[in-house]
């Protein structure tokens, strides 16, 4: 079998040109640019709780590294380093290429650097810690959403949900829906170039990780705000919108984790601002409601009456 | 149960001085010194294969954060913050609040900083990212040793190894012995304080983890360099001692992991000055042999014959 040493330098060694020192020491040497503020951020995924043990090892590396990317999407960094740990129940040359393979190209799409790591037996488990820049100051904080503010929302919600509905056999997707929404939910597409825009323009900002109400719901907690929601306003795709009358769609566009859609609150005068963003990356931006005094979070129907899901969104230990 | 929210706001979220801002965030956001480089560890610790499932959680909260110090030592960093990413079969609280306290506990006697992280369920796992400061271009390498420098190694070697050949069964120790050696396994001291006075003093360093020779191994490859280590003069202890004729003993001390001792290397006339290095620090410090020509690594017994243990160190995956 092939040892610990020679796996990370054929899967995981790779040139890191901005970096003073990669992989191969006790610890990597970086050098964080004048005047910014380094962003870390961490996100482990666990076989069986967060991705089925089949799931093909691509989308993992692809996944894996799109949850931390996504964080930094979410503090308006400019992700520039991770490190990679692993758990390996055995090696399978086969499925580390494939993994390999998910994580650089999505680390390339960004140009960000794979500076240092750990492998090991145990179970499947795979926990990456992510660093970005962003000058100081001016980091999207969750803290910071004002009475008045806007509430926006990147992409359509659910889409990950629905597939994930699907795959535990409570719905039957066509398979053409199916396969539609399991790129949202295998593939998803962290939203690094909003995130930059968004500096100088949101007031606050998170990524949907675990649901909608509950990220929106952190929001809320650090800023000490309500939240009215328009229902009806929510960016769903052809898919999940004929499922939005029945509980489970609701749900899923609610409740649903795993979106990493960027959620951010910014100024009534930059609505023009943020739609030019939309604009120019080419991606759905949708205004879903206004934070208000006070500290709840309302979902209004269009009739007016409440819409209740009856779960804030996802918690691993609930 | 306890939320994953609520848990890390109980166990895990302190006050964090030197951090623009810790916990609760997408990411924590710091300020790297000016004329610092940063140096970045990862290390992950998994049930089964790292420790015993019944290890008391508060040796495992010190041990996690424990080698990943020994990372920042065997750079000749300033240790400062550290993510903890946690995953747990299920909440318990006696098992949390004896984790954090072992974390914590050494966190506090560095000065470090628990900046962030992740919890969620599954199978037992700690990984913990480690983030300090070092002097731009005066961090110690793996690459730097020269031929003629001394091999330097602190502390004893073989304690933890032969703690844990008792908890196997393959040999049976004397109840006091075994809890002296046992302190090295559960509650290794890393030695960032030497590995701060070893700047400008050290051409090379690494933290023994995986066993002497491994590990020095490492150093010969990086360097192009080989050496030659003389038996008699490792450091070991007086419960060590007796087994140094046997092979068992000789395992423990050359191949044995989990010491978390430094071994570097120094320029011969370095030699008082390391020496003094040991007096102010009141760690022992040993000359253990001598940087060579090549890349073999050999080890002399007293009468000029070569000692051979058969395997060089652990790897996960051999």
């Amino acid at each position: 079998m092939a040892s610990e040493f020679k796996l990370i330098e054929r899967f995981f060694t790779r040139p890191v040109p901005d970096t003073v020192l990669g992989v191969g020491d006790d610890a990597a040497l970086l050098r964080v640019n004048d005047g910014m503020e380094l962003a870390v951020s961490t996100d482990m995924l666990v076989s069986g709780t967060h991705f089925f043990p089949d799931t093909p090892s691509f989308f993992l590396g692809h996944k894996a590294l799109a949850v931390n990317l996504s964080d930094m999407a979410a503090m308006g960094a400019q992700p520039r380093w991770a490190t990679l740990a692993l758990s390996l129940p055995a090696v399978d040359d086969d499925w580390l290429e494939k993994f390999s393979a998910g994580l650089f190209h999505l680390a390339d799409e960004h140009q960000i650097n794979l500076i240092g790591g750990d492998t090991t037996r145990g179970p499947l488990n795979l926990c990456i810690t992510i660093m970005g820049e962003v000058p100081e100051g001016q980091a999207l904080r969750r803290s910071g959403a004002q009475v008045g503010d806007d509430i926006w929302v990147s992409g359509v919600l659910g889409d990950a949900a629905i597939a994930l509905a699907h795959m535990q056999g409570h719905i039957n997707l066509p398979r053409q829906n199916f396969e539609t929404c399991s790129l949202a939910l295998h593939q998803p597409a962290p939203r690094v170039a909003l995130g930059l825009a968004l500096r100088g323009i949101a007031n606050s900002a998170i990524d949907i990780s675990d649901g909608l109400l509950a990220d929106i719901g952190h929001i809320l907690k650090s800023s000490g705000v309500g939240a009215e929601i328009a229902f009806s306003a929510l960016p769903v795709s052809s898919v999940l919108q004929p499922f939005l009358d029945q509980p489970l769609g609701r749900r899923c566009v609610l409740a649903g984790g795993d979106d990493y859609e960027l959620c951010f609150t910014a100024p009534a005068i930059f609505r023009s601002a943020v739609e030019k963003v939309a604009v120019t990356l080419g991606l759905r931006i949708t205004c879903i409601g206004t934070i208000t005094q006070g500290n709840r979070c309302e979902v209004h129907a269009k009739d007016g009456s409440t819409v209740d899901v009856g779960v804030s969104g996802y918690d691993h230990f609930r």
